[in-house]
């Protein structure tokens, strides 16, 4: 136990010079870097993918189940797919030394911030190998030094990926140190990661909702985290039919197993008898199972009876629960009772609505006449995704490089002083 | 103390009530409550005072030092300045809805944000009572429910000041309990707070380093603070004298007892031998003691020795520590090892000095020739501020009512949905 605590403090330590180091530098030496990352990932796939098989037969002999094993897999196509990933990074716009808010002050004074690297970051997640290369490269393009422990299937696997790009780094003139890996499985070394707050600035977990819970009770470093994401579309009498068994479906059936996918859909009472019969013989015909209220029971042929867990649940699969709701006020406290204040739609054709709906529903990502799938980096703009925050200090919603800076004061005088 | 802690759930279930209500109303009202809140004070000073009494006999009592009970009294002189504190939050601009970084995505979505309040803020602090005032007033301009935890010795003041805002805050239509105070000395009350992850959303301590390192010990809601202001000034070799010598007069003697004067000057060794005697000297004849490394004390008649320990302290008081320093380099290693990354200011000719100064030094605040006094929400055109934060997350240096709310991702559609 000792000793893994110093290990995690030599690394903290490490990790601490060489963010002192990132923040000086250019742009282009960043890039370089990322560049020369996603090069050397090809050129030494072999090496990468002997370190995967390490992994592969370790997990097939401890009995991981085919999906696992299928995420933990890398062969040259996905291998390929995180250089490119590396590559698209690179070409993303740095956001160190952004001077912004500035403005002059009467006395002369020209005040504003400029946004600069968090320093180091933690990073703790499962199983996915491609998270090792995503974060690291968002962490570094930051101008952020990262400390990454990876789950302990994709042990051999992680160490190869984040040795490469560590040495690839420092060919394009990076510190050493920029991108390391908790050289250990041993679970006491999590503990003595998320309490090395000397060094470690920022945890960021990535997983399922027991990591996350453990990360939380654990850390005394400052957590950025995503629980779950039971997302919400409530149909607004004024909706137009069309568009919202569009919408729908599109949330609920394109790809049910992620966190920006609808879980629960309200629809107002003057339109249930109209509208929800139509919306729920489309998903049932597309295999979703229908979990309703009293009154969706009364309307829907084949529905169940929903339990209030049911109303709680992110299901992740092709179920949904169905309510229907006598107001929009009825809507938007049903949401702030019940949603995990992930990503939340109305549909409507009332302007007043959907401004409500934006301003009360306390959730990260509100929308008006469209999927919630929608709730994500890339589609937002911003390049990339370092998660999605259902937090609300610091970052909140879908997370990109600009999440993972802090800003500073600057405040350029001739001479000023205080009277 | 299962009494407590019940007690604090239900203040922050009425916490929690109160802030999804305060979310929905406009500028005006809110402005008008802040209004009504300021005449409040003033129409019911003998309250005030009556209860101040109460306070002020009990301090006595315990033997509490001139200076304590001069910070805990109220007159009619100090009663009138809450109002007027008051009443000038009501005129600063309401952060609450403002839509800002929207764009236009290809598939026509408009994605942005939108700032809102963070919900329930709890503050806890210690001694002077116009704490209550002013930190009520920011968090409910910002749409925020606020927590307050005094110090006993301002129980019974502080009591009827909570009371007044928070009735006449009712009577502008605002909903009750906007404005809560631990209606208890008891210290499990502090504990009880601290731990009410499911209502209180920020806390920030606003007091002494023992206070604020309890606070952070304890709490397990995210918490913003500030711990010493060891402020730097470093002289370089380009700097001029004359400006040079008003700037460190200003941040040393303008007023020492605050976070934001010089505690530690650093000279160039270049111009160290013509500079430091001369502005010592001035320094000096204002009461400064002189605490110098070598070269100082080899330059500067009646300087003595420093410590280890004074370079790293917040003396708030006429102490300056001064070193000799041999580049613009080691002036940066030097403040990002001793300082304690509030403000420090470079005073230069130098153009890419001075930019590499900003860049490289961390700290909250970094300024280029002006004094570190000006390190101030007020002073930064902020209006107000809430507090100073030496923490990189959520917000770093001055606090204002921006700095008091968080952001939700909005996004206008018109049918679209994810392929």
């Amino acid at each position: 136990m000792s000793d893994v605590n110093a290990l995690l403090r030599e690394i903290g330590q490490k990790a601490k010079h060489a963010a002192a180091r990132l923040v000086t530098l250019s742009p282009e030496i960043k890039n370089r870097a990322l560049l020369a990352m996603a090069e050397s990932l090809v050129a030494r796939s072999s090496q990468i993918k002997e370190a995967n098989l390490k992994d592969l037969e370790a997990g097939q002999a401890k009995g991981l189940s085919g999906a696992m094993l299928d995420r933990l897999m890398l062969d040259d196509k996905r291998i390929a797919s995180m250089a490119k990933a590396l590559q698209q990074v690179a070409l993303l716009e740095d956001p160190v030394g952004e001077i912004y808010d500035m403005h002059v002050r009467p006395n002369g004074l020209r005040v504003g911030r400029m946004r600069m690297p968090i320093g180091v970051i933690g990073i703790i997640y499962e199983s996915r190998p491609n998270v090792t290369v995503d974060a690291g490269a968002l962490c570094l393009k930051s101008g952020n030094a990262v400390v990454l422990r990876g789950g302990s299937e994709a042990f051999a696997t992680n160490q190869a990926l984040a040795e490469i790009m560590d040495a690839a780094a420092q060919t394009a003139g990076l510190p050493e140190h920029c991108v390391q890996l908790v050289p250990t499985t041993d679970r006491a070394a999590v503990q003595a990661m998320l309490t090395l707050n000397a060094y470690i600035d920022l945890i960021i977990p990535r997983g399922g909702r027991s990591l996350i819970e453990l990360v939380v009770k654990t850390s005394t470093i400052p957590v950025i985290k995503h629980y779950d994401g039971n997302c919400h579309i409530f149909v607004d009498e004024s909706a137009e039919f069309e568009m919202a068994e569009r919408i729908i479906i599109n949330a609920k059936c394109q790809r049910p197993g992620v966190c920006n996918a609808m879980e629960s859909l309200l629809v107002h009472e003057k339109i249930a008898p109209q509208f929800l019969p139509r919306v729920c013989k489309m998903l049932q015909e597309r295999g979703v199972e229908i979990r309703g209220d009293q009154a969706t029971c009364k309307l829907v042929p084949g529905a169940k009876a929903a339990s209030e867990d049911d109303f709680r649940a992110e299901f992740l699969d092709l179920i949904l629960s169905v309510a229907v709701v006598p107001s929009l006020d009825a809507a938007i406290e049903w949401i702030n009772t019940y949603g995990s204040h992930h990503t939340d739609a109305i549909l409507t054709s009332d302007h007043r609505h959907a401004m409500r709906f934006l301003s009360e529903v306390d959730s990260a990502c509100v929308f008006v006449n469209c999927s919630t799938r929608f709730s994500d980096g890339g589609e937002f703009g911003m390049g990339c995704e370092i998660g999605i925050s259902t937090d609300k200090l610091h970052a909140r919603g879908p997370m990109g490089l600009r999440e993972l800076t802090t800003s500073k004061f600057i405040v350029f005088g001739d001479g000023q002083v205080r009277s």
